[in-house]
């Protein structure tokens, strides 16, 4: 009879989750009794160390990662990692130990009191199965819902003891093979509507974020750039520091900088400001004012329905950005205004960077002691 | 100048949320003083009340609906009808007033000193502005995320010294006219595949769920249906009411049954399950056994990525469910295999009704003294 | 073999618990399969009315009450009631029943997706017990923190198929007599200070709250106003409803009014105010201005470390608000001066009433819609 | 007029909180911006390691210490030291910074969406005021609740702009001077029915744990157990590294094993087991067995109420460890028994340590692969 553990390592081989980020505790060791040659365990001796391998990981192949993290303390010392990769949306699967089930209720050492809360701000779905017979299935939703778009970090809690359990075959091979898919195409409607605006603005602009590149969009960003003749910015500090547009491509304009005067000001003379793949906006020291200028329309085309939702000003279309931005390639003529200039200069110098100490506590009118 | 009040009617009102289900007491009447004339009040005397008609009105016009509810005790109160919102998926606009700010940290009278956790577990988002001039903005951020896909009611919370405090004009201005739009394409590969799958099936059979109706997916469900010559099913019992499919078609067949076991042999036969616009299942009683017979495969569509995840057995597409049967039709040859047998009798009788609280009992092997 | 249910029925037995009040559906069903002749099912048809009634139950009998829940819309229904049972310290050991655990992960019908978030704003200690055999120690230790002070509710979701699980006797044995005692003495050196502080003061005043009822203090508070010549007020609304002090006392002077500035108007004159058993204040509209007039320390004695840690002025001590002033009357000598005047006056009429709705809008200055 | 941060630095100085240990960021600069000369600022540079120093600080010195943390991936890198302060019932007031209230809506970079959810589970309080006039009210109960027992961290999350504001310089000052004492003696009945079950045992033992020390007890638990003649053992594995018991004295006989029945055997032929200061008890690997030996009764004291709940067996008071000894001693007459034996042998050596990795692995029959 398999136990849980084979029931899980078979369910983490058909997802690809065969490595493994870890700092594991001895609440963790009976998920590594017996662990697969075909498996691959990467050792972090911090857990902001761990986890942060695991959110590159995650973004550089596009896939979901696993994390292995001990109880309580180990999941507490990984918060600051997992925020950041909830930024990122990097689709994370963390597990952690958990003292063995009946333990849990005199809280004996190494209980994690309330193991579903702890990270439950900063992932999408944060469980403890209330079963050993559930790990399975656990680690399979958690698995899908990691990857279903707006990605991000998931948590399942594993009392140590379920790992050698007798394992409910059916249910765990039926839940194994299983695929999602969540890549959303644009609403047609909203989509025409969008094309109409861009082709009738007369001087359009193109903000291309982080997850044109999550997305793999690229190419037709800059299909959409040239056909357009769209000059095109980089949204402020992003958390992930992916790049959503060539910088090296003559339509390039510079990063957008990161407080609402100036943002607004940098988009001046444009009726129409197109944002892709990026929050409306990262803004960083509070320089207030009107986030568009007069006259000028925003859309913004993201994955993330709150990224749609929290956005100070503008309309959204919530679709995969890479769907969108191909299917509005299809959609508007060429035009023939003239390409934008090219970028005049280079980047101011860092002391005059305003997204340092210094401008924030200006910002605020403060004097700062900070050097 | 504006009051954050008239800044937030302004806001209400270019959302046609002009409709106020609500049961107000003390800490709602500052948001209530000169009511305008185009608002209406649909007052309800228990909280449970106010939110279901809220919860209908959404369902029938397919648009939010606007619930105003009392601090802590009447949003106490709302929690059951919340949970039945949030699973019928529907966008709901709550708002509950809260002591004045400066006797909040006292805990005076009225004061809810947790507001965004009670309501939390059932809601998308749970929110107290940090300043009275965020109100508009965050009723704006509210209204939009209860409207996108999946939709869902969400809370904001409003010390009841806020609505007389002086907006910030330009701030709610750009934020009032604002059109979020996330009705979601299916992924274009997964669904070519998903045509190929139902066109090579040589028995599919399709389960159409509440979803469709309110995707306004209806017509090309039958279209589907009639083009590919499926047997139609309901999905067990589901929260919303909604029915998602016309049961006096000829391909109608009835309700599955509420269980593993039952279920599974009502699809035995049948190579290729189509379920869309339903989780996969809402079983009730618990009746082991395997989800599907063998040899059977199943493929969900769903707007709900958190349905499409925790789905026990089957492949699954996050999408619209209208836009994706409509996109299906179109993809499918018509099917030259005869249509189903009309289904051959009415339901059973209810005293052998299989979701009854004997049934649960029973097949728990237990003995029930409820009658 | 005992089942879970039977050690549980035992456990409950043991600490009195043999009074049920509810509102069953069909996850509570097995919890009461056998439903011993000592038990008493007392059947209210809305949760509000529940948890009322077991609210009562608890404050007039001083013992902890037990609650038996649906699971989440019959939770969601009764959040209001706890809320209020909550602001009450009512110890209630409050139960819910929940899907089989089989069929949580996948969210079956009934299945509440976050069983210990729901009540935890208003609850001492939330828990799902990680398996069917912790039923029992979760009870227990449900009991005994409900019943240590600050009392309050508690909360305790059970799998419907834990119920006839076979239950591990030694444990739940061990668990089921056990006895535990919070009643806090108060420091002696602070209770030294204090009664010392009486003494000297020159013009001393008494406000007796509800706690003093509670834990059975009415005497020694008589015994202390006529020892210190003390005039005594009550403070304003309090949840519960109890009198903390014989209103016909000679020395009893009425209801402090439920404002700031009304309250300290009050209170001028005094030197010393000694708030036992209840908040510092429990204002309602909101009147700014200081909270003790010019020259009047106050000393709070409440058995809750949240009362004393929030309240805007004055110092205090946590204990059991009966023994404090049983130790207290024992440390101050017979007081000299005249006993205070007898309460001038009857209350002013109800149109005056601080507490209502137009008073509330009118310190906002806000007009009022409301008769 | 005074600023929110002068009121603030006011509070804190008459609290002794001006050693200030942190890790800023530039949404704690306004906090620091002239930064007093009577105060400290103890830098750490992860929040591990500044959180850990104000444990210990905390702990010798028994009284809160202040933390000062980053927003959102600060407080996250903080948490397994803050599960730690929790577990030690350390007194830490802990501040983060946040983004400005005016960009707090749209989710400007560095803000912190759930301030008060993130160090929720292992504090005992979580706010972020609704006013910046109301940081030091916030600050004040922060402070109060900290150093009530059971003593614990709690957390402040402060807007960067709050700091700035004008103070509201009445309320800041009443909460300004405030003491709160909360140091519980124990219940007079129930002391005197322990004292008579001390008396009449004829072979009791005395477990003294961590909080002992903390309490100032250490000189009572060596009077008690001279007086009644106790053989005295250390609990299990304690968080905090206290001791609670010269181990030095002739009747300390060792620490007593951390699994369920090798302890209950070290308990045999006692028939009274009194535990002061420490949970019952803090297992780690799991070896079922009864609690306790047949024929022997536990008492608990502890000024924790939720490790007198959560106790698997034996009765319970919660008071202050010491006062509860020191009343004891007074109680219980010099038995006439002879003293204990003294402590056999020293310790086992390491390598057969019952805490290892491998007991726990081997208690739960698996194999393990680490050393």
């Amino acid at each position: 009879m398999a136990t849980v553990r084979e029931a899980s390592y078979e369910l983490l081989r058909a997802h690809g989750l065969t490595t493994v980020f870890g700092n594991p505790g001895s609440t963790e060791l009976p998920f590594l009794a017996g662990f697969p040659d075909d498996f691959r365990y990467v050792l972090g001796l911090q857990e902001a160390v761990v986890v942060g391998m695991a959110d590159g990981h995650a973004q550089a192949t596009g896939r979901p990662a696993l994390v292995n993290l001990h109880t309580a303390p180990g999941v507490g010392n990984a918060m600051g990692a997992i925020f950041n990769a909830f930024e990122n949306k990097s689709p994370l699967v963390i597990t952690a130990g958990q003292q063995v089930r009946a333990m849990m209720t005199m809280e004996a050492l190494l209980t994690d009191p309330g193991p579903t809360a702890l990270p439950r701000p900063f992932v999408k779905w944060s469980y403890e199965p209330p079963r050993a017979q559930d790990v399975p299935a656990a680690l399979a939703r958690a698995f899908h819902l990691a990857q279903l778009p707006p990605c991000g970090p998931v948590f399942v809690s594993v009392p140590m003891d379920d790992w050698s359990a007798e394992a409910d075959e059916p249910a765990a091979r039926q839940v194994t093979g299983r695929v999602t898919t969540g890549r959303a195409g644009p609403d047609p409607a909203a989509l025409r509507e969008l094309a109409g605006r861009l082709e009738n603005a007369s001087n359009p602009l193109l903000v291309a974020g982080p997850d044109v590149d999550a997305a793999g969009g690229w190419e037709a960003a800059v299909a959409l750039a040239e056909r357009c003749r769209l000059p095109v910015w980089a949204p402020p500090a992003s958390g992930s520091g992916r790049i959503g547009f060539p910088e090296g491509h003559p339509s390039f304009q510079g990063l957008l900088p990161p407080a609402i005067g100036p943002l607004a000001q940098t988009l001046e003379g444009h009726d129409l400001v197109l944002v892709v793949g990026a929050p409306v906006f990262t803004y960083y020291p509070y320089i207030p004012g009107p986030v568009l200028p007069e006259g000028t329309s925003l859309m913004l085309v993201t994955s993330d329905p709150d990224e749609a939702a929290r956005a100070p000003a503008g309309d959204a279309i919530v679709a995969d950005v890479a769907l969108a931005l191909e299917a509005l390639v299809g959609l508007v003529p060429q035009a023939d205004r003239p390409p934008p200039d090219p970028r005049p200069a280079p980047d101011p110098p860092p002391d005059s960077d305003p997204i340092s100490a210094q401008a924030a506590m200006a910002a605020l009118g403060e004097a700062s002691s900070v050097a």
